[in-house]
């Protein structure tokens, strides 16, 4: 199969790494990746990646690592050193919910972004989310992680003025069965302007905070962000 | 076709009358019916009655009937004299769920059944939602009419002790569309014993609650309940 | 993973105390849940708990649970002394749907709900359905589960006033399975007024039974409900 | 689009005529094929010819065909005459489900056939069947026509010994809407040996009905069934 | 779980005798029901029992039993004595539509109904079908088995005026995963009169093949057919 | 909504013309793109354009548009001068399927590619197949057209050596409607090498068709093919 | 149906004015809710406004409403005044998307937001994409509107760091009809951090790009931000 | 199970030979086909072997076969020695879709057809396609491989003119678990003129490739081609 062909351009055209997605591929497709990678000077990002999988990694890789095998994610070097400025909330109705929520928290600190996870707030005991709401309220983005019936996408977009992003999880059974439900209940959501991610894709809720984090940071200095430094020049004239 | 053949003793079996459901009937199909019911003494209950099916109809019919066109619902004849003892509660998310929730509503009214109704209090602005849950609280039977993601129907279920109903509805677009969305969210609610309706299915909320209803009035009665039999000689003046 | 956030208070809000779904949780976060509980007072009902997670737990842990692993429940503590009054039906409509209907059965008595089962009455054997349903109307809430095409809660539905909840199950194979034939048809049923629960939700059809038992309850009592505090003080003896 | 390409030998071969689908093709196009055999000296069955549709062909068309816009059938020259043996049963749920039982009743009647319908005996309100089902009884093919939840040919494949056809209809609403539900519930039912058609089609019933008493009248006779030739002599009268 | 609840009156009612299911039933369930048969006369037919299933039966059930892994059915007791008349036909598209036809031919010998099967004859190599159609042609009832796209069931209803059962399988992978492209495929059939079981329902097609047969034997005797009393005195020597 | 943006290096870049689908746009935009376009020199085919938008077009553009109501398709300008080879041919299971495959026809002839149509040759009469096949036999493309089961795509396949390209129609009812049973048979074909269409996709067999064509021509020539430059000079006077 | 129930403090607590969907109401509810805001002194936003509908308002109604038929929006009284900073883009595939993409534009004028749109940009002519990408980059929020397989939300995501917003549209026929085809293909972008609305939510776009520029204005102001003032004090302490 | 019926003629028919797809079959069931066939003289294609079933094989076998885990395919006898002419390119997105793209190499290889492949060149780094794009462009055929969201399939349709076929592969999770989005996408493409096979149908991509290949062979030749020698006679008069 030749050599892994790295995008190692992705940063700086879209401000995010790339990362690997191990689940349709073997420990020794991973392995190759892994030792590809690692001639270079790069961290590297793997997700999806199976306590068995793992385990079937040589062991050097495996010391090289660090792997959560709640998240299933495994990080090859230094993360990023932690950006300035406000933290992202990730907000996860249940228990069941907490290995997509770390998905996106072992993401965002991989990029070095701040972060603050809120557990066990589901809204059928509204009062343990209506006790934090505040706390939640301070993130300039909150990640929202909820399967079954995602009634909490609505209700936080619906009481925080923030950014919310849906990430609705594979948690539940029957009708909600791999996760469908939470979907299209967050994407039919009450509460306007929640854009929604693929189920359980913790990864990608991460990269979209990211970005506006990104955005957030750039507009806050005088001079032109990172991540695409073609965006200088401020624009003066864009009525519609 | 010939005529159309009543099951007299459904209420006897069943405590409830039989309703006809004219969405796949042609006006001259409902007009024979209402004429063969006319010849007895019950009243009758016809749903999913468009105004223009209703418009169809003879005059004598149409100055007989008890026409409600948002709820699309007819009533022939004097409804049942009120039954005593609490109110049922119709909480509606918003203002496109009202004629499922009228239609449940002229269903209880119909079988002489106290309700109270709660408008445009979906969770998106859940403060108009926790104004008014005491009062909801009060109501042994509570259905939740919503459509698009459903929330309220955990949101309702996980705040109140009463026997819960959830009627989705077909209000939303895009994968909300035709109200499956709505349906299952119901379905996967995270609050414990809801039980749902098909979609838009006013008439059967309502009959579900005069079910439970039913089961309260015996219960509070010294003789025991054998079977039905307990439904024979409460209505005596339908004759219209 | 910190601990458990309990929602202690859901008995004094809604009547029914939260119950612990195992389905996406590893035996150790189980076990951390149990651990959690036992500081405590209260008895506790788990769902979903597959043997072979059961025999992951400490075994303190397994000789104080009353494990039942057709149904897959466990419960910590002794159950809540049984309430007066009359008992739940339980109707199965094959020997397939026992494990459903024993969820039910078991979250019933957990909480001190009587009942009574009925099985192997499916429509296919009619006979076998009306030999037994004078015993049948005798409950004032009747739960019929079924998968296939769950003909029988229609059959059910039209010839019992009691109130019906309909339990789809995913017994079946092709169309049937996962259920979805067995819910959409309990959906579409004929008889009015039968709500029905997600596929396989034997606990949710239990709640479903226990609120309306509840106001039941509250209706042949001389005091007035207000909102649930009929229910705090009924509880004392749950110490494991 | 010049001619339409007749399939003349279909009865040699199968023991059917063809029949005219008029559902995706203009009042143009039926009168065209109408026009073509009308030089021939067959007879002609059209299904789901509309009532706009009709009005919009040449007016000696119209007269020349008997009409039926319940069914949308029409039929061109006499009818065959009445072959020997039972009736065939057809039994209708309710009242919209008479359109799709009438086209399989004016399918059989086209090609000879005798048989009987059954209407309103859903089992919402069992004992209405329960009344008539020794009548169904006598007729080796019974075709179940419902919609809903399509209970009913479960309860009659469970009933009867002959030959059940499954007939399921687009009656319904919410997820019955369509037909899908009485198909699925059709396909799955607990009653063994009951195959099922497509939805609406009563052509295709009574064709299926039709094959199995051709068999029947085949068997019955003295001679050897040798590849369907037993069909070749059968009709001389059908010039119109 | 006590004791299974046997439909010993099908066969006086419906000219089947029950069969048992075994799919979603434990070894030790299974085990139950056989050893409860055993102590009465009758023979009994299992459908999917699996290998694994079978091994962990108790030893002398495993000897009392013909076994067929490839069909997963299993046979107690001697079957019934072959019936007189013409042989039912098995048309199968490919090897991998097999076990299901034999599902199908197990069935029906179990009821001593003769048959004939017809292997390797899917329309990709539509000269290897056109070969063998004067042989399938003179079976009353033929049984076609297809997966993928069915097409088969089509190009034999065409061809054939004997009644076809449609047997879709869930030969297939991507669209035609789990069978739902060969059951549409099947029910949208060209061909008119072919109606469709279950996907993998060997066993129903058997029984609706069956029934067929019944009637016919029941019309080529001069006694009337009377509700199917003709099947009460037919089977006197199931003993195992 | 200003000018409308045309792609008018699609033919040098991938062989092919753009065109027009208009079932997204009012009159008023399908007449402004005319109108911009006739200011150029080239031709234009619109797709999907009905007639009643087509009657809502000015009057000098509907003199200059050469429009087909059947396909639903109009062209601008005079086609492209006649291509050289052998014809494409389009086979058609019934005349509901005419449509479709003339939007085919129309596309073709507007690239200057020979055709033929075969229609009414579906594989319920398989021998009007058969009867043609060897002429259908004698086009490098074949298109096959069908609703329904589409049983004709897998049998024509089997059949041909020539490159066939599934064109699945929206024609049926029930599980057919829509075109989704037709889609998934033709994807699921027996008969291998089979591509497939989107439903109803007429335009987009015909490109296929004249993709393949293309390369023919040019596999004919001695001059080798790069990157689409062979086709800059074809095309000289479309001027309308 | 008594008074419309505005949420008036929706602003305040999540920065965003409530709007009114007219989709499911009739032209007389629409016009009660619009009288109702008039005598209040704030402007309002209507979605899903058809232009039937809007012609039944009351003449002074229509006067007083700023209407754009191809959005389906109306405005009443004065847009917000036009916010500081760079403008969002709107990024359109193809003319038919252009209705949602201007439900968006509008959405975001009425709420003072600058923006600027790009139509005409779809993959199948990908440089007029790469001419304008530029430009698209200099904002920090894109919303991509795209029906079919929208392939272009995927394509833009790769090539920007900017926050980007899918907005899948209900263009397309057969597998595309209805937009779930686009729905899933931005769902399961291959370019990292793209969310997702539901189907054809220009509006909820337009909310989700205000909630965003909503923070970076807020993050760029020394003082607290509006919409939800109680995010002043910005914490120091977040390592997770 | 008696013997494999081959069809031997399927090269004569339709130029392609018959190869065993195994993914339904038994290890014994594939021995035995293997066995038959090495009696024979012909070469012999298994696909969707998988390992386990590959080690299951007699010895011999195991020897006698040229065997590649990662597409799961399996070649008996000789490849056909490799035809003239270009080579077919092979396209895929990422590492995930080269099990897919194999299948498709091995099965060109197989039937002597020259190929490249192109890895890696998904969309969300588009420079990495179009630095090969030029290379791609030589090939007269193209297939795209390409699961989650397939936008590649678009994109190289609209870069080159020669015949593309889309190979959706069931790579992904959540909406795009299974490979239906892919599928979808790829048939609802905005580049004109690509088929699309079955998900993960890499054997019938090279399939359909082949059938175009031998049509350009055959045009290329002034005699008649091979594989359907009986396209002899170059027609003349197809106009249509």
């Amino acid at each position: 199969m030749a050599d892994y062909n790295f995008d190692f351009e992705r940063r700086s055209r879209i401000g995010l790494d790339e990362a690997v997605f191990c689940a349709g591929k073997s420990a020794e497709q991973v392995a190759a990746i892994v030792a590809g990678v690692r001639q270079g000077v790069t961290g590297l990002l793997l997700t999806r990646l199976d306590p068995d999988k793992f385990a079937a990694l040589p062991p050097e890789q495996r010391n090289a690592l660090d792997y959560d095998p709640m998240s299933r994610t495994a990080i090859l070097g230094r993360p990023r050193s932690q950006e300035p400025g406000p933290a992202v909330a990730i907000v996860m109705a249940g228990t069941s919910d907490v290995p997509m929520g770390r998905e996106a928290a072992r993401t965002l600190g991989f990029n070095g972004q701040a972060h603050q996870t809120f557990t066990d707030v589901g809204v059928a005991g509204l009062w343990r989310l209506l006790d934090r709401i505040e706390e939640i309220r301070q993130a300039p983005v909150v990640i929202v992680a909820a399967g079954m019936d995602a009634a909490l996408i609505s209700v936080v977009g619906g009481l925080v003025s923030s950014a919310v992003i849906g990430l609705p999880t594979s948690v539940g059974y029957g009708v909600a069965a791999g996760g469908t439900t939470a979907l299209h209940a967050g994407l039919a959501s009450c509460a306007p302007g929640v854009p929604i991610m693929n189920i359980d894709n913790g990864y990608g809720a991460a990269c979209a905070a990211l970005r506006i984090m990104n955005m957030l940071r750039a507009s806050e200095r005088p001079a032109a962000k990172t991540g695409g430094d073609h965006h200088q020049s401020e624009r003066t004239d864009l009525a519609s």
